[in-house]
Protein backbone atom coordinates (compact mmCIF):
# COMPACT_ATOMS: atom_id res chain seq x y z
CA UNK A 1 0.00 0.00 0.00
CA UNK A 2 2.97 2.49 0.55
CA UNK A 3 3.84 2.57 -3.25
CA UNK A 4 0.52 4.47 -3.05
CA UNK A 5 0.86 7.41 -1.04
CA UNK A 6 -2.57 9.42 -1.33
CA UNK A 7 -3.70 11.05 -4.10
CA UNK A 8 -1.07 11.41 -7.10
CA UNK A 9 -2.85 10.44 -9.96
CA UNK A 10 0.07 8.71 -11.04
CA UNK A 11 -0.75 4.95 -11.87
CA UNK A 12 -0.24 2.49 -8.90
CA UNK A 13 2.89 0.27 -9.92
CA UNK A 14 0.92 -3.05 -7.50
CA UNK A 15 -1.36 -4.75 -9.56
CA UNK A 16 -2.89 -5.33 -5.94
CA UNK A 17 -2.73 -1.87 -4.98
CA UNK A 18 -4.81 -0.90 -7.82
CA UNK A 19 -7.30 -3.34 -7.19
CA UNK A 20 -7.82 -2.37 -3.77
CA UNK A 21 -7.99 1.06 -4.94
CA UNK A 22 -10.50 0.25 -7.73
CA UNK A 23 -12.34 -1.55 -5.35
CA UNK A 24 -12.35 1.19 -2.67
CA UNK A 25 -13.69 3.50 -5.05
CA UNK A 26 -16.35 1.59 -6.77
CA UNK A 27 -17.85 0.95 -3.50
CA UNK A 28 -17.79 5.11 -2.48
CA UNK A 29 -20.24 5.43 -5.39
CA UNK A 30 -22.23 2.88 -4.55
CA UNK A 31 -22.39 3.81 -1.07
CA UNK A 32 -23.46 7.91 -2.17
CA UNK A 33 -25.91 6.59 -4.66
CA UNK A 34 -27.40 4.01 -2.64
CA UNK A 35 -27.39 5.48 1.13
CA UNK A 36 -26.24 9.15 0.25
CA UNK A 37 -23.54 11.56 1.47
CA UNK A 38 -23.66 11.04 5.11
CA UNK A 39 -22.58 7.47 4.79
CA UNK A 40 -19.58 8.35 2.75
CA UNK A 41 -17.17 7.73 5.99
CA UNK A 42 -14.11 5.54 5.58
CA UNK A 43 -15.36 3.14 8.10
CA UNK A 44 -18.66 2.36 6.20
CA UNK A 45 -17.08 2.40 2.82
CA UNK A 46 -13.95 0.14 4.55
CA UNK A 47 -16.89 -2.33 5.79
CA UNK A 48 -19.39 -2.29 2.67
CA UNK A 49 -15.89 -2.52 0.36
CA UNK A 50 -14.26 -5.50 2.84
CA UNK A 51 -11.42 -3.33 3.76
CA UNK A 52 -10.22 -2.04 6.65
CA UNK A 53 -10.55 1.25 7.58
CA UNK A 54 -6.24 1.79 7.74
CA UNK A 55 -6.63 0.70 3.84
CA UNK A 56 -9.00 3.31 3.17
CA UNK A 57 -7.45 6.24 5.31
CA UNK A 58 -3.93 5.36 3.54
CA UNK A 59 -5.17 5.47 0.15
CA UNK A 60 -7.39 9.16 1.28
CA UNK A 61 -7.36 11.36 4.22
CA UNK A 62 -10.29 13.08 3.68
CA UNK A 63 -14.05 11.79 2.26
CA UNK A 64 -14.07 14.87 -0.49
CA UNK A 65 -10.78 12.83 -1.67
CA UNK A 66 -12.55 9.78 -1.36
CA UNK A 67 -15.70 10.98 -3.57
CA UNK A 68 -13.32 12.86 -5.50
CA UNK A 69 -11.72 9.97 -7.21
CA UNK A 70 -14.07 8.03 -6.88
CA UNK A 71 -15.98 10.37 -9.51
CA UNK A 72 -12.93 10.75 -10.88
CA UNK A 73 -12.58 7.18 -12.12
CA UNK A 74 -15.60 7.70 -14.01
CA UNK A 75 -13.26 8.98 -16.62
CA UNK A 76 -11.49 6.12 -17.62
CA UNK A 77 -14.81 5.19 -19.29
CA UNK A 78 -13.75 3.70 -22.79
CA UNK A 79 -13.88 5.58 -25.75
CA UNK A 80 -14.20 4.33 -29.31
CA UNK A 81 -10.97 4.27 -31.19
CA UNK A 82 -11.88 6.08 -34.86
CA UNK A 83 -11.47 4.44 -37.85
CA UNK A 84 -12.43 7.35 -40.29
CA UNK A 85 -15.39 6.47 -41.46
CA UNK A 86 -17.96 9.42 -39.71
CA UNK A 87 -20.93 7.87 -39.41
CA UNK A 88 -19.79 4.91 -38.27
CA UNK A 89 -17.28 6.79 -35.67
CA UNK A 90 -20.08 8.77 -33.96
CA UNK A 91 -22.78 5.73 -33.91
CA UNK A 92 -19.70 3.31 -32.43
CA UNK A 93 -18.45 6.24 -30.24
CA UNK A 94 -22.23 7.70 -28.97
CA UNK A 95 -23.07 3.67 -28.16
CA UNK A 96 -20.11 3.49 -26.00
CA UNK A 97 -21.28 6.26 -24.26
CA UNK A 98 -24.60 5.06 -23.95
CA UNK A 99 -22.92 1.28 -22.93
CA UNK A 100 -21.32 3.48 -20.29
CA UNK A 101 -24.72 5.14 -18.30
CA UNK A 102 -26.14 1.60 -18.27
CA UNK A 103 -23.14 -0.64 -17.00
CA UNK A 104 -21.52 2.42 -14.54
CA UNK A 105 -24.94 3.91 -13.86
CA UNK A 106 -23.57 6.97 -15.26
CA UNK A 107 -26.96 8.77 -15.24
CA UNK A 108 -26.93 8.26 -10.98
CA UNK A 109 -23.50 8.91 -10.57
CA UNK A 110 -23.73 12.10 -12.55
CA UNK A 111 -27.15 13.27 -10.56
CA UNK A 112 -25.18 12.35 -6.83
CA UNK A 113 -22.48 14.62 -8.71
CA UNK A 114 -25.04 17.64 -8.84
CA UNK A 115 -26.13 17.38 -5.71
CA UNK A 116 -23.21 17.35 -3.99
CA UNK A 117 -21.61 20.74 -6.03
CA UNK A 118 -23.97 22.95 -3.30
CA UNK A 119 -22.26 21.19 -0.79
CA UNK A 120 -19.09 20.75 -2.08
CA UNK A 121 -17.90 23.47 -4.56
CA UNK A 122 -14.56 21.55 -5.12
CA UNK A 123 -16.50 18.68 -6.92
CA UNK A 124 -17.04 21.51 -9.97
CA UNK A 125 -13.88 20.96 -10.96
CA UNK A 126 -14.66 17.20 -11.01
CA UNK A 127 -17.41 17.92 -12.84
CA UNK A 128 -15.30 19.84 -16.10
CA UNK A 129 -13.07 16.79 -16.23
CA UNK A 130 -16.01 14.36 -16.70
CA UNK A 131 -17.51 16.81 -19.34
CA UNK A 132 -14.51 17.57 -20.88
CA UNK A 133 -13.21 13.86 -21.33
CA UNK A 134 -16.82 12.55 -22.00
CA UNK A 135 -17.51 15.01 -24.86
CA UNK A 136 -14.08 14.53 -26.14
CA UNK A 137 -14.62 12.03 -28.89
CA UNK A 138 -17.60 13.37 -30.35
CA UNK A 139 -16.08 16.82 -30.36
CA UNK A 140 -12.79 15.52 -32.27
CA UNK A 141 -14.91 13.70 -34.61
CA UNK A 142 -16.79 16.16 -35.78
CA UNK A 143 -14.43 19.07 -35.23
CA UNK A 144 -13.55 18.73 -38.91
CA UNK A 145 -16.65 19.62 -40.54
CA UNK A 146 -18.46 22.03 -37.82
CA UNK A 147 -17.42 25.24 -35.90
CA UNK A 148 -18.06 27.10 -33.04
CA UNK A 149 -21.71 26.95 -31.62
CA UNK A 150 -22.52 24.63 -34.33
CA UNK A 151 -19.84 22.21 -33.22
CA UNK A 152 -21.12 22.96 -29.58
CA UNK A 153 -24.13 22.35 -30.07
CA UNK A 154 -24.45 19.07 -32.09
CA UNK A 155 -21.69 17.45 -29.61
CA UNK A 156 -24.46 18.52 -26.69
CA UNK A 157 -27.42 16.75 -28.58
CA UNK A 158 -25.53 13.99 -29.14
CA UNK A 159 -24.73 13.69 -25.91
CA UNK A 160 -27.74 15.43 -24.43
CA UNK A 161 -29.85 12.80 -25.91
CA UNK A 162 -28.09 9.52 -24.06
CA UNK A 163 -28.36 11.44 -20.95
CA UNK A 164 -31.32 12.79 -21.87
CA UNK A 165 -33.10 9.45 -22.55
CA UNK A 166 -31.70 7.77 -19.40
CA UNK A 167 -32.79 10.16 -16.98
CA UNK A 168 -36.13 11.09 -18.61
CA UNK A 169 -37.07 8.05 -20.16
CA UNK A 170 -35.64 5.82 -17.61
CA UNK A 171 -33.84 3.67 -20.99
CA UNK A 172 -31.47 4.32 -22.73
CA UNK A 173 -31.77 5.40 -26.61
CA UNK A 174 -32.38 2.59 -28.91
CA UNK A 175 -29.81 1.46 -31.56
CA UNK A 176 -32.78 3.05 -34.00
CA UNK A 177 -32.31 6.20 -32.25
CA UNK A 178 -28.69 6.53 -31.70
CA UNK A 179 -28.16 6.37 -35.76
CA UNK A 180 -31.08 8.47 -36.50
CA UNK A 181 -29.33 11.19 -34.40
CA UNK A 182 -26.03 10.66 -36.04
CA UNK A 183 -27.88 10.96 -39.32
CA UNK A 184 -29.49 14.07 -38.63
CA UNK A 185 -26.48 15.73 -37.34
CA UNK A 186 -24.60 14.30 -40.56
CA UNK A 187 -27.13 15.76 -42.95
CA UNK A 188 -27.10 18.70 -41.51
CA UNK A 189 -23.32 18.86 -42.28
CA UNK A 190 -24.16 18.39 -45.64
CA UNK A 191 -22.25 16.05 -47.97
CA UNK A 192 -19.76 18.42 -49.66
CA UNK A 193 -18.64 18.35 -46.03
CA UNK A 194 -18.57 14.62 -44.78
CA UNK A 195 -17.19 13.83 -48.32
CA UNK A 196 -19.60 10.07 -47.85
CA UNK B 1 -59.44 23.75 2.56
CA UNK B 2 -61.85 21.79 2.66
CA UNK B 3 -63.03 22.74 -1.19
CA UNK B 4 -59.82 21.28 -2.50
CA UNK B 5 -59.60 17.46 -0.82
CA UNK B 6 -56.91 15.21 -1.33
CA UNK B 7 -54.97 14.91 -4.24
CA UNK B 8 -58.41 14.82 -6.94
CA UNK B 9 -55.85 17.28 -9.30
CA UNK B 10 -59.01 19.15 -10.39
CA UNK B 11 -58.32 22.96 -9.78
CA UNK B 12 -59.11 24.57 -6.43
CA UNK B 13 -61.73 27.43 -6.34
CA UNK B 14 -60.29 29.48 -3.63
CA UNK B 15 -57.21 30.84 -4.80
CA UNK B 16 -56.12 30.58 -0.96
CA UNK B 17 -56.30 26.87 -1.12
CA UNK B 18 -54.17 27.51 -4.20
CA UNK B 19 -51.38 29.90 -2.72
CA UNK B 20 -51.31 27.49 -0.04
CA UNK B 21 -50.79 24.05 -1.84
CA UNK B 22 -48.47 26.24 -4.23
CA UNK B 23 -46.18 27.12 -1.10
CA UNK B 24 -46.26 23.64 0.54
CA UNK B 25 -45.35 21.89 -2.78
CA UNK B 26 -42.69 24.11 -3.32
CA UNK B 27 -41.27 23.98 -0.28
CA UNK B 28 -41.33 20.29 -0.18
CA UNK B 29 -39.32 20.08 -3.66
CA UNK B 30 -36.65 22.53 -1.58
CA UNK B 31 -36.84 20.72 1.82
CA UNK B 32 -35.76 17.16 -0.99
CA UNK B 33 -33.52 19.03 -2.89
CA UNK B 34 -31.46 20.85 0.25
CA UNK B 35 -31.50 18.22 2.43
CA UNK B 36 -32.79 14.93 1.39
CA UNK B 37 -35.45 12.17 1.50
CA UNK B 38 -35.59 11.89 4.99
CA UNK B 39 -36.46 15.35 5.52
CA UNK B 40 -39.15 15.42 3.40
CA UNK B 41 -42.00 15.24 6.40
CA UNK B 42 -45.35 16.82 7.23
CA UNK B 43 -43.74 18.41 10.44
CA UNK B 44 -40.27 19.53 8.64
CA UNK B 45 -42.25 21.10 5.82
CA UNK B 46 -45.24 22.66 7.43
CA UNK B 47 -42.58 24.09 9.59
CA UNK B 48 -39.95 25.70 6.39
CA UNK B 49 -43.02 26.77 4.81
CA UNK B 50 -44.61 28.47 7.89
CA UNK B 51 -47.74 26.44 7.76
CA UNK B 52 -49.29 23.97 10.54
CA UNK B 53 -49.14 20.36 10.24
CA UNK B 54 -52.47 20.09 10.24
CA UNK B 55 -52.95 21.91 6.47
CA UNK B 56 -50.62 19.74 5.04
CA UNK B 57 -51.94 16.52 5.91
CA UNK B 58 -55.44 18.38 5.13
CA UNK B 59 -53.97 17.81 1.64
CA UNK B 60 -51.36 15.00 1.52
CA UNK B 61 -52.05 11.84 3.74
CA UNK B 62 -48.35 10.50 3.22
CA UNK B 63 -45.17 11.90 2.24
CA UNK B 64 -45.12 10.22 -0.92
CA UNK B 65 -48.41 11.72 -2.30
CA UNK B 66 -46.93 15.27 -0.98
CA UNK B 67 -43.81 14.40 -3.00
CA UNK B 68 -45.86 12.97 -6.01
CA UNK B 69 -47.62 16.13 -6.26
CA UNK B 70 -44.63 18.78 -6.04
CA UNK B 71 -43.13 16.98 -8.58
CA UNK B 72 -46.18 16.67 -10.52
CA UNK B 73 -46.14 20.75 -10.39
CA UNK B 74 -43.30 20.77 -12.72
CA UNK B 75 -45.47 19.89 -15.24
CA UNK B 76 -47.23 23.45 -15.14
CA UNK B 77 -43.91 25.24 -16.53
CA UNK B 78 -44.70 27.38 -19.24
CA UNK B 79 -44.33 26.61 -22.57
CA UNK B 80 -44.56 28.43 -26.45
CA UNK B 81 -47.26 29.04 -28.19
CA UNK B 82 -46.62 27.90 -31.98
CA UNK B 83 -46.61 30.73 -33.71
CA UNK B 84 -46.46 28.98 -37.26
CA UNK B 85 -42.52 29.85 -38.05
CA UNK B 86 -41.18 26.50 -37.23
CA UNK B 87 -37.35 27.91 -36.61
CA UNK B 88 -38.49 30.77 -34.30
CA UNK B 89 -41.42 28.14 -32.27
CA UNK B 90 -38.11 25.47 -31.70
CA UNK B 91 -36.13 27.95 -30.64
CA UNK B 92 -38.76 29.94 -28.32
CA UNK B 93 -39.46 26.55 -27.28
CA UNK B 94 -36.43 25.25 -26.44
CA UNK B 95 -35.56 28.59 -25.25
CA UNK B 96 -38.35 28.44 -22.70
CA UNK B 97 -37.47 25.03 -21.25
CA UNK B 98 -33.88 26.70 -20.73
CA UNK B 99 -35.54 29.14 -18.34
CA UNK B 100 -37.47 26.60 -16.27
CA UNK B 101 -34.44 24.23 -16.21
CA UNK B 102 -32.75 27.89 -14.92
CA UNK B 103 -35.88 29.65 -12.39
CA UNK B 104 -37.01 26.19 -11.11
CA UNK B 105 -33.51 24.54 -10.50
CA UNK B 106 -34.92 21.84 -13.37
CA UNK B 107 -32.02 19.96 -13.10
CA UNK B 108 -31.43 19.40 -9.31
CA UNK B 109 -35.12 18.64 -9.35
CA UNK B 110 -34.90 15.24 -11.90
CA UNK B 111 -31.95 14.63 -9.95
CA UNK B 112 -33.70 14.43 -7.22
CA UNK B 113 -36.15 11.96 -8.87
CA UNK B 114 -34.09 9.88 -10.31
CA UNK B 115 -32.45 8.98 -7.06
CA UNK B 116 -35.59 8.63 -5.47
CA UNK B 117 -37.17 6.43 -8.29
CA UNK B 118 -35.55 3.23 -6.87
CA UNK B 119 -37.05 3.80 -2.97
CA UNK B 120 -40.15 4.94 -4.83
CA UNK B 121 -41.24 3.18 -7.97
CA UNK B 122 -44.65 4.93 -7.49
CA UNK B 123 -42.54 7.82 -8.85
CA UNK B 124 -42.11 6.19 -12.42
CA UNK B 125 -45.31 7.51 -13.47
CA UNK B 126 -44.16 11.16 -12.12
CA UNK B 127 -41.42 10.93 -14.30
CA UNK B 128 -42.85 9.94 -17.66
CA UNK B 129 -46.13 12.61 -17.05
CA UNK B 130 -43.32 15.04 -16.37
CA UNK B 131 -41.30 14.42 -19.81
CA UNK B 132 -44.35 13.72 -21.63
CA UNK B 133 -45.46 17.13 -20.78
CA UNK B 134 -41.85 18.12 -21.32
CA UNK B 135 -41.22 17.32 -24.69
CA UNK B 136 -44.79 17.69 -26.24
CA UNK B 137 -44.18 20.95 -27.81
CA UNK B 138 -40.74 20.13 -29.60
CA UNK B 139 -42.42 16.96 -30.44
CA UNK B 140 -45.35 18.37 -32.04
CA UNK B 141 -43.26 21.17 -34.26
CA UNK B 142 -41.24 18.69 -35.68
CA UNK B 143 -44.10 15.80 -36.13
CA UNK B 144 -45.24 17.27 -39.46
CA UNK B 145 -41.32 16.79 -40.51
CA UNK B 146 -40.01 14.22 -39.11
CA UNK B 147 -41.18 10.62 -38.47
CA UNK B 148 -40.29 7.57 -36.38
CA UNK B 149 -36.94 7.28 -35.26
CA UNK B 150 -35.96 10.52 -36.23
CA UNK B 151 -38.79 12.20 -34.86
CA UNK B 152 -37.38 10.72 -31.31
CA UNK B 153 -34.12 11.33 -32.51
CA UNK B 154 -34.41 15.01 -33.04
CA UNK B 155 -36.61 15.81 -29.64
CA UNK B 156 -34.51 14.16 -27.23
CA UNK B 157 -31.62 16.05 -28.85
CA UNK B 158 -33.48 19.15 -28.57
CA UNK B 159 -34.14 18.75 -25.00
CA UNK B 160 -31.22 16.73 -23.99
CA UNK B 161 -28.93 19.66 -25.13
CA UNK B 162 -30.52 21.78 -22.39
CA UNK B 163 -30.76 18.64 -19.52
CA UNK B 164 -26.78 18.28 -20.66
CA UNK B 165 -25.50 21.55 -20.52
CA UNK B 166 -27.40 22.60 -16.82
CA UNK B 167 -26.40 19.27 -15.18
CA UNK B 168 -22.90 18.54 -17.31
CA UNK B 169 -21.70 22.09 -18.09
CA UNK B 170 -22.87 23.59 -15.08
CA UNK B 171 -24.58 26.11 -16.96
CA UNK B 172 -28.12 26.05 -19.18
CA UNK B 173 -26.99 26.47 -23.33
CA UNK B 174 -26.08 29.61 -24.83
CA UNK B 175 -28.62 31.92 -27.03
CA UNK B 176 -26.13 31.08 -29.92
CA UNK B 177 -26.35 26.95 -28.93
CA UNK B 178 -29.98 27.35 -29.07
CA UNK B 179 -30.27 28.72 -32.20
CA UNK B 180 -27.91 26.55 -33.85
CA UNK B 181 -29.47 23.00 -32.66
CA UNK B 182 -32.51 24.24 -34.01
CA UNK B 183 -30.48 25.21 -37.38
CA UNK B 184 -28.77 21.74 -37.50
CA UNK B 185 -32.41 20.26 -37.13
CA UNK B 186 -33.92 22.17 -39.53
CA UNK B 187 -31.14 21.97 -42.17
CA UNK B 188 -31.29 18.04 -41.60
CA UNK B 189 -34.84 18.08 -42.54
CA UNK B 190 -34.62 19.62 -45.55
CA UNK B 191 -35.76 23.10 -47.40
CA UNK B 192 -38.26 21.37 -48.93
CA UNK B 193 -40.07 20.16 -45.70
CA UNK B 194 -39.74 22.59 -43.81
CA UNK B 195 -40.75 25.06 -46.78
CA UNK B 196 -38.94 28.00 -45.36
Amino acid sequence: MALDEGNTGAPAVDPRVVRTRNDILRTTLQVLMDEGWDSVTHQHVAQVAGYSKATVYNHWRSRADLVRDAFLRLRDMPHHVPTGDLRSDLIEEVTTFRTGMVEQRLDRALCALVNLTDAAPDLDEVRIRLVTDGERVVRELLAPVLQGSELEAATRMLCGAVLHSAMMHGAPPSNDVIASAVDLTLRAVGPSRTAR
